[in-house]
């Protein structure tokens, strides 16, 4: 079935309601939710209620937090999200870098004490909606990323977005996990019953899987480049980049010592960066914008291999599901619109899909 | 032969003082290239004196350029390098973004009208040596990188930096190339007789090719991830992030569209972005190190696939390759040597080597 995308935000709100969420969080949390899914990113949209709610029950999520801002300057700042939801104090923490950067030129704030906050390039892009330049990570507290050499999964899936702001064409906007697939792609390939292609996942002993389920099981992804032929080392120090600007600068934690340094803590103290960047400190008044789309035409206009499967710009897909879903709706299948319904019956929240 | 890194940058001084360089930008020239030679990234030191003397007898490089500062701001700053090689500017760039950042916790400054500024990590390095997190980014005018789905190449191999200081370790650093290879590792499989690794080059068709002398003929080098079903839109997505922070921010030119939009500019003009971030903006003393230490010391302490070949950090090969060249010198082909001694000897240069 497909859903409005009113619609779905109303039921999203009405259980972060009853779940006793603040307004202010929970707007942004249905917003920003319901953003990756009209830009197609459904892994990380109305789905993960279902976490959210496991979470909740497991009392690892503050569901009225105290979000507060712990330090400032002027291009700086630092978001305590009092161990709730990540949405609400990622969004404060990217307006913040945005305004910061919009009177000094550049601005960098990181949010620590938070949990999971979606899809990166949601944050990204509201920069470049305002004419910035905009950078956001993550670290993930679910491990996922076996390093270069390794057989043990050392980081999650630690995103980079980055959007840029062009003149007659769109924004650029890059949101990529730093692992080579997502782990939904593990799950596709067995519902398939297809082989895996080798170099997305690792078996138990940290060997290259062609088999889904092995490689479910094991939940050892590589970091992007797949094998150490193919220079998986570069993805594995890009996971470790992320996970410096997202958890050692912010004072969020590192998973694997997490346990360890904060024994009984239930709480996982997820953190997020965010940079923000004024063209307009180093160019003239438009000039940046013209420059890149001289580069995205460029792009566009590019031989491709297959003459019907053109050069695509990054951005590309997530806008053509944008503008399908304004229209049509969000596909939520089934099985998901059954547990978002049983997930509000649960808390005395309207069921109203 | 091996050569004490003092005699070789004497040599590279010579040459560039009989080129007409001035002292500073010689100075940060052969220092920066030692620098690329002390760490074991050959591709990036000595050894380009090569091409550095083909440009300037190209007319493509000053020799005496005005390095300035363009524009300014208490965290930002864009820097003219007047046409000449890329060090010195480079050099100015991240010193000004080390002494803002000291005093404001964060800046950027960009880098027009440049060109080859050596290896990027010697510079982010800068950064983590006084206890900020550095990234150094330069876009290269020579293409190489083909975008997924492409057959022609767009960017050159549009390198990242990130450097973090860590307490009891060495800092963690990232260096690397947003294609999956360089091209000199297609250069050694052709010496060696071997096939390319599927994923590493496009033959001129934009296919996947394991022959690597068609391979350096196209020169068509695939972004990290190597192909469509490993990712590779990610590291095609990172090489046009280098390009929109190195050239479109600074006004630095895009390769593909040079000609058309500067017909008969015979100077490339690149450009370079550098980052530097001061933890103690977001963490009270001591505490980003000691938490990137926890990490470090996790990586190093994680299971090995082959116990023979331990888990490795970003920065490891380059500290060993320093400790050991440090020592015993640098080592240098005798067919490098003699072309450096031909350079000196055909600009009148004393020959030292």
């Amino acid at each position: 079935m497909n859903i409005p995308a009113e619609k779905l935000s109303a039921q999203l709100q009405a259980v972060f309601r009853a779940w006793g969420m603040s307004e202010p969080a929970l707007e942004a949390s249905a917003r920003l939710m319901i953003a990756a899914d009209l830009r197609g990113i459904d892994s990380h949209g109305a789905m993960m209620l279902v976490l959210y709610d496991e979470l909740r029950r497991e009392g690892r999520l503050e569901m009225n937090p105290q979000v507060k801002i712990a330090r400032e300057s002027p291009v700086t700042a630092l978001v305590d999200g009092g161990g709730g939801l990540g949405h609400y104090p990622a969004d404060v923490a990217m307006k913040l870098a945005i305004t910061k950067a919009e009177k000094s030129g550049l601005a960098a704030v990181g949010v620590r004490h938070s949990n999971h906050f979606g899809a990166a390039g949601v944050y990204a892009m509201q920069a470049a909606e305002r004419g910035l330049i905009g950078f956001a990570t993550t670290n993930v507290w679910n491990l996922a990323i076996v390093p270069t050499r390794g057989k043990q999964s050392m980081f999650g899936t630690n995103p980079i977005a980055f959007a840029a702001p062009a003149g007659k064409n769109p924004a650029f906007c890059l949101d990529m996990a730093t692992s080579t697939v997502a782990i939904g792609k593990l799950k596709l390939a067995l519902l398939h019953g297809k082989p895996l292609p080798k170099g997305w996942a690792l078996d138990m002993d940290g060997k290259v899987t062609e088999d889904a389920k092995a490689a479910l099981a094991a939940r050892k992804l590589t970091p992007v480049g797949g094998t150490a032929e193919l220079s998986s080392h570069k993805g594995y120090g890009l996971a470790a980049m992320v996970e410096i600007l997202s958890a050692m600068l912010t004072g969020a934690w590192y998973t694997p010592t997490r346990e360890a340094r904060h024994p009984g803590e239930k709480h996982f103290n997820v953190g997020h960066f965010f940079l923000a960047i004024d063209p307009k400190a180093f160019r003239g008044e438009g000039e940046f914008e013209t420059d890149l789309d001289d580069m995205i035409d460029a792009l566009r206009a590019s031989l491709p291999a297959d003459p019907s499967q053109p050069v695509l710009v990054h951005g590309d897909p997530e806008r053509a599901a944008m503008k399908e879903r304004e229209r049509n709706g969000i596909p939520v299948p089934d099985a998901l619109a059954a547990q978002l319904r049983a997930i509000a019956k649960s808390c005395g929240a309207e069921v109203s899909i």
